[in-house]
């Protein structure tokens, strides 16, 4: 009962954390002794001190003597600088570590705590763990990123209408959610064609130091010929174009641009580029035919589908029509002023490229 | 202020009588005085007394000299046997009247109340009021029907798959809430080809005695083929056949259905063969190309669509897309288990067929 509820605090110190630790899981951490939380504290930026050394390093050994550590992720076993965090909790006097979810790294920490006999929970509210580093742990266990394909459509399915000035979909409510929601996400991907028509910036409005990165599809190098588009010049996030056209290559963009070489233009080899850039999550923002493919292609995880209560009627254009069904659960719907937002998770099964067997 | 207290009563007395009152309009009346309801009523059958009529007679002269009496629909002032509302108001004692709208058929009853130096105040909840006998409203100002039109589509505005066993596109939540909102129309419209292919039984799962009709569109007569429809058997409510094959005619149908002739076979045609029935208030059904053409030729009013969260992709059966743009209002946002229904009004203009001058 009380791991739980020490859990659950663990949990509310990790959120803590979100859109900071970039391609580190979110943890949080409670240190609990006579029933008495003796500190607490979360990971809160890349590349800082784990939150458990933190902790340990915050008490002395008559302190940690027989205490309980809460974590929802499991312990780090072999990384930090001045020993691992298992390192550090061993040495503690800690006889007692409760952990919501294990590492899909493929950690040793619970065997080697294990080893020096200090008793170890595993799986405490593990399913509210592993939701709060989904994309995380997606990652490690399919080898690609979490995809969600981000719709805007109306009624009748058009994301537009044709031979009209272009009509603003969105509402504020809207937008504003979306500028949220951007920051869910390691990479925004978009088809050059909708980058040039719309010019859009692709920012987040959360303040964080790892804005997602903007990637554009550019197979045959338009670009070329638009190079004062917003993403490409405003700096206020990375911008990555996947190209097979060269020419791209020899252009003197700023220093948050840069150009990926494709050689098959195909999604598989877009996922290999992000795989090997460690991109564990992906927002796929149209236009149609770009998200057309991740559909087709069974490379879909989330769906979410702003709808504008219009018909466009035949002047529009179709939104994405995929070539297979696709079913969603946990359907969540919510109304954004006149607008709503209908998000739902794929059910499986859809094609994974290999999982990485190691890392 | 106690004006609008009353009238809210009225308004609630009168809504005791939504399903009841047919081609009547729903009226709820409050008889007030010295600031105590004296009596309070509502219209609970078409073709019964008036509520009007019944509250004062259960009344004597001296309970009602100087009383107020409430109601939120315009009195009759010539219909009633033994007298119409107004006449007996005016016998009565009654010395003033609060009205919520007005009889859009187009009543002498506030003048002759009027001219009896009774104090007459119109137009207290007057939005409310109207609400509350829209479809009534709607039909005498303009001439025909109300019409909604209710769709059931995947989120990418398929009505179903082609090629496969026919998904089952509502869930039972979705199900129960279009059997509860027939009850709000006077007619369901659908076409043959739809009867055929689902054979549904259209009905309404509101206890009432005038559950709406189910008018078939079936221009060529592909029912003679198909008699054992649900619709053209279960003698639960009536079935109206619209048709220019005449050996429809012929057919020894039971007496709940009857067939109409059409010559032209256009909207047009139909919405005047029901506006001669009276019918203030259409839901039309389906399939899609009914629905279109509703759309096409700006007849509807408000739309009703329930969303299941799924792409049937390209092997599904598009829903209606308009010839024309169609811009909502007045957005309700429901979520039904895992299903949504999304509900607005059509923003005008649309067109609608001449409005009759004289009743």
């Amino acid at each position: 009962m009380d791991n739980k509820k020490y859990m659950q605090l663990a949990l509310e110190e990790a959120i803590k954390g979100r859109y900071q630790t970039h391609k580190d899981p979110i943890i949080g951490a409670i240190i609990v002794k006579d029933d008495q939380i003796i500190a607490q504290g979360h990971q809160d930026n890349f590349g800082q001190d784990h939150i458990i050394k933190r902790l340990i390093s915050s008490l002395d050994s008559a302190q940690l003597q027989g205490a309980t550590l809460y974590t929802n992720f499991e312990p780090c076993a072999s990384f930090s600088e001045g020993g691992s965090c298992t390192d550090l909790i061993i040495k503690s006097g800690i006889d007692q570590v409760v952990i919501g979810q294990t590492d899909p790294r493929g950690s040793h920490a619970v065997e080697r705590l294990l080893d020096k006999k200090i008793n170890v929970k595993v799986g405490i509210l593990e399913k509210e763990a592993r939701q709060l580093n989904q994309h995380f742990n997606y990652f490690y266990e399919n080898g690609r990123p979490f995809i969600t394909v981000k719709q805007t459509n109306s009624l009748d399915h058009m994301v537009s209408a044709a031979n009209s000035p272009r009509v603003v979909l969105n509402n504020p409510a809207v937008i504003n959610r979306i500028h949220l929601e951007r920051a869910n996400y390691q990479a925004i991907i978009i088809g050059s064609s909708t980058v040039i028509q719309d010019n859009p910036n692709l920012l987040t409005s959360v303040e964080t130091d790892f804005p997602p990165i903007r990637v554009i599809l550019d197979r045959r190098g338009r670009l070329l010929n638009h190079q004062g588009l917003n993403a490409l010049n405003d700096e206020k996030a990375p911008t990555w174009i996947f190209t097979e056209n060269l020419n791209l290559k020899k252009i003197n963009f700023k220093d948050h641009v840069r150009v990926f070489e494709m050689s098959t233009g195909t999604l598989g080899e877009v996922l290999d580029l992000l795989r090997a850039e460690e991109i564990q999550s992906l927002y796929v923002e149209g236009g149609p035919s770009v998200e057309k493919s991740f559909m087709d292609e069974g490379l879909v995880d989330a769906i979410v589908d702003y709808v504008k209560p219009i018909y466009f009627g035949e002047i529009g254009i179709s939104g994405p029509v995929p070539s297979r069904s696709l079913d969603l659960e946990n359907i969540k719907v919510e109304t954004l002023d006149d607008n709503i937002r209908i998000a739902g998770d794929v059910k499986k099964p859809v094609k994974n490229t290999d999982a990485y067997t190691e890392w």
